[in-house]
């Protein structure tokens, strides 16, 4: 559908981002709707519900159940999965690497490596050498880019970008939802 | 599948739990898998975590995006919805109904009509009249079946069903999965 735009909200510590990120290019071009993505921290916004780690860490059972749940959705998916070493990682450089690569067009391959090297080959993504090691294996001069990240105005625009959209699918159980909702409004 | 079967687990309160009742039966025939109808308590359960009411109560945004979640999946399913006037409501009678009724062969049509009357007409289903009413338009002896569901062996037979299961699938979104998975081992 011509006209047809999907924010993708989405926190680089999340375990459902990861297959909604794997998924949503594919599901997006059989709807023809473009996908804005959209990296933020969920970090202030659980601290501002008074919680100070993950729920998934504070309920163990609800955790044990997400790691199995996320596991099962990886193979039907046939993504690869590895459940961390740690977790919940820190996403922020990424998310800040993120928006330059969403201004520069190559967010979406920057995203989906991300999300592998933190769930798929248990890698540190809050350290800037992976960040970094990332970036080159996409062809980017990666020197440059993190100091764009690290920049005054674009750790500004991460922080701005916290409000709220107007109709909300949460998750990778309603990607299809919502790529519909958009396909039909445009 | 010839002897698949799949335990489902429901709490009367539970908002999700509304659409996944009404789908199961039809989607659980569609792959020739038994329903075993599991009522219980999440009550317990949340106290345990020491939370004293619903986490869609607590955390008022989880709670907004809940209801027009549900609303758009009944939508979907063309379910009648109606948001009630009162959440979470108390589904301790109806699960000890329902128990009877899973003993005695209509335990699908009443926990449907629960549900109705919840979370479509927005009545109070703690009330013996309202499960009363339900139990008549079923055509089923209500005074007899309620005297049952009240007996000591009942109410502990519903208390001794906490237990956990094996293989867990929460949730309306995971219904479909849950029955390939047993429809795959049988």
């Amino acid at each position: 559908v011509p006209g047809a735009k999907l924010q993708f909200w989405y926190e680089f510590a999340s375990t459902y981002s990861y297959p909604a990120a794997a998924r949503i290019e594919r599901l997006a071009a059989a709807r023809d709707v473009e996908i804005e993505w959209r990296p933020f921290l969920l970090g202030p916004i659980f601290a501002a519900q008074g919680w100070r780690d993950s729920p998934f860490n504070v309920y163990p059972a609800k955790g044990r159940y997400m790691w199995r749940d996320l596991e099962r959705i990886c193979s039907r998916e046939d993504l690869p999965f590895t459940r961390p070493s740690r977790f919940p990682r820190n996403g922020l450089l990424a998310a800040r690497v993120a928006l330059i690569g969403a201004a520069e067009g190559w967010v979406g391959a920057f995203t989906r490596a991300v999300y592998h090297a933190n769930f798929a080959e248990d890698r540190e993504i809050s350290e800037p050498a992976t960040i970094a090691e990332i970036l080159r294996s996409l062809g980017r001069c990666d020197c440059a880019i993190i100091a764009s990240a690290e920049r005054t105005g674009n750790k500004a625009l991460l922080k701005s970008r916290m409000e709220e959209g107007t109709e909300l699918f949460w998750g990778n159980d309603r990607l299809e939802e919502a790529l519909d909702w958009c396909a039909r409004r445009a």
